[in-house]
């Protein structure tokens, strides 16, 4: 199991925070998704390591843009 | 044709707006919604007036608060 954390910028309430987590989601092999508006933190649990470009661009499909943690 | 604006309180982004124009939207006799998450204001365009106890239950559904400006 892998964890990795991004910073997301532009989420401001718990229906960007479902934004982001439903395109995170769709990404093969991810187990879990923790995400928070407040302080900006993306957290992805999954059982192996996922290529940095793919989560960041399932963040921008969402409409927000991130950098790894 | 009538209009009345109201002050929403809490709504923070896109989505925010979509919510509460998707609520509103769905009050019988409403023709027009204008909503800005930016400066809160609501403004509802209707060919009878609407008693602002409707609008404000839609309001709340779509989970902001607001009252008539």
């Amino acid at each position: 199991m892998t964890q990795a954390q991004y910073q997301v910028t532009g989420m401001t309430c718990g229906h960007c925070e479902a934004s982001v987590r439903s395109e995170v989601t769709k990404i093969d092999g991810v187990q879990e998704v923790q995400v928070s508006a407040a302080s900006g933190v993306l957290t992805v649990t999954s059982a192996t390591e996922i290529a940095d470009e793919i989560v960041l661009a399932a963040v921008d499909e969402a409409g927000y843009s991130a950098v790894r943690a």
